[in-house]
């Protein structure tokens, strides 16, 4: 199936939808702004406007796509049920009402409502289970990524990820920049499993530390992988995101020369993870050089196995 | 001193300075990483080119200043013996050579290395220890941060700060976005108590904690507090920094509407903190609206004490 369809033009078409959607969003915020501005009854009124410019970028993305593409399934927020990616095309997305699924609309939200301008929305579409195309845009920074299956990842359209040059090596998880989220899950045995490895992580080793270069948190799981993509962040780790969020980076992620490992167990196994897509647990591995010894994947399978070693396995 | 001092043009002169810096840090970026794409010696390479557009940009910026207001004091990474600032106006920044003072040429230097894009030049010219110019720009993302005292701050000349519209109120510490930072220590205690007030403000209340928005690190001491004056961020905290890393901002953080409050000590104390520039411990908050029971500052007061409830005083 992914043979036959023409991944240029889909391309093309995502990139322009991002665009369109990204437009929409700003303008939104930029009226919720305003509105704010003069309106005392902020909570209301703000709540209500980004759950107003959430719908209407979802719909017009919903809309386009099932015009473009009638014969393509969707998987989305409200009607996923579980189920496996087909080997139909696939949009993944994020929807607030069944049966009209589709991409991620705003993917950040939190950001969004706060005015922090890592905002993205992020489209992608999956083959097989397997993301083939795949678009983020943050319209507040006007940074877009976009890949297609073997025609390479770019940022803005012009410059090929990674931004870092190809073969860039990681001489250990010390000198790593690594992407880490607090997520949703504030209670235990969450929340504070997830702390303690962000400590394992930044910590000296005379307390039994990595001593990562740093952690960093930008609030969107899109614009996290994008950035692993470009070669800016070496490792991104996420429990409890979905596929919506996802799928896009995926795409671009691996057209740059990065992998997207699944849960804990599988990726210490070294066993294909056949659920990665949903599985709700990511680490993101930008391109490495490859050592005397090994290859650029086992580069990577080596540090994510030093990276869950330092994790309890948590559940979403 | 500050009176006679034309700051309209102090300004100007001041963003075209960043402007130039930036296009030397992003012209020495996309040197460094075309080097690295065709050089397997990456480690050696990598260090020398980014020590050589720091001190490029350093050597720029402390001449231009020198040419155009030689009657000017700096201070300076390299000559800060824990001086005052004094009365004289004062440049302050960041120098690796003794005895040329300025300010700081790339601040998120981490972030330079691994091309994560929060990097930005943060130039500042305090008065009497008050800062009276600020300018932060961003090349990477082409973001230029500036106010002047009594002129109001702006996002890239033209849009008013903060963004998120006058008189955002702010309901709680849990409705809060707040930037923290791991930084450089990374030892007991430090980073533990740091680690322990992360989780605190993360933590739903059954844990103990304050359930806040969420955290964020883009790994910018300048960025983070411009984007608090934005209104992006709610607060953002921070124990080590330096006063060239916060000179610049907190011009623009108050021309925002903002605060910034000193060491947990002085804060609940509410006592002026006459060290805030030098003292190297630092909260920043946005603009907040008033309640009918509250002036603006007593609710960044009330949330800086419940923020500070949060921490033990952490020396940097």
């Amino acid at each position: 199936m992914s043979a036959q369809l023409d991944l240029d033009s889909i391309l093309e078409f995502t990139i322009n939808l991002a665009l369109e959607a990204g437009e929409m969003i700003r303008a939104g915020q930029q009226k919720r702004f305003a509105s704010e501005s003069s309106n005392e009854d902020e909570k209301v009124n703000s709540v209500d406007l980004v759950t107003e410019v959430d719908k209407a970028v979802e719909a017009f993305i919903t809309k386009k796509i099932k015009e473009t593409y009638p014969d393509h399934q969707f998987i989305g927020e409200e009607t996923f049920k579980g189920e496996k990616v087909t080997d139909e095309p696939t949009w993944i997305g994020k929807s607030h009402q069944p049966s009209k699924c589709l991409t991620n609309p705003i993917d950040g939200t939190t950001n969004f409502i706060h005015g922090f301008p890592c905002v993205a929305t992020s489209i992608g579409l999956a083959v097989g289970g397997k993301p083939v195309v795949g678009v983020i845009y943050n319209p507040f920074l006007d940074q877009l990524y976009s890949a297609a299956k073997g025609k390479g990842a770019y940022l803005n359209r012009k410059t090929k990820l990674p931004i870092t040059g190809k073969g860039k090596p990681l001489q250990s998880l010390g000198h790593a920049l690594i992407a880490i989220e607090y997520g949703s899950s504030r209670s235990a045995p969450a929340l504070p499993s997830k702390v303690k490895t962000f400590q394992t992580l930044a910590a000296s080793p005379e307390l039994g530390g990595k001593m990562c270069h740093s952690l960093r948190s930008m609030g969107s799981a899109a614009l996290n992988i994008a950035t692993v993509a470009s070669g800016g962040l070496d490792m991104y780790w996420e429990v409890g995101c979905w596929a919506w969020d996802v799928c896009a980076g995926i795409c671009i992620l691996e057209e740059a020369g990065g992998v997207m490992f699944g849960s804990k167990g599988s990726s210490l196994s070294g066993e294909v993870d056949s659920d990665l897509l949903t599985g709700r647990k990511y680490l993101a591995m930008r391109g490495i050089a490859p050592t005397s010894d090994e290859s650029t994947l086992q580069v990577q399978q080596r540090f994510a196995k030093e990276f869950y070693d330092t994790t309890d396995e948590i559940e979403p």
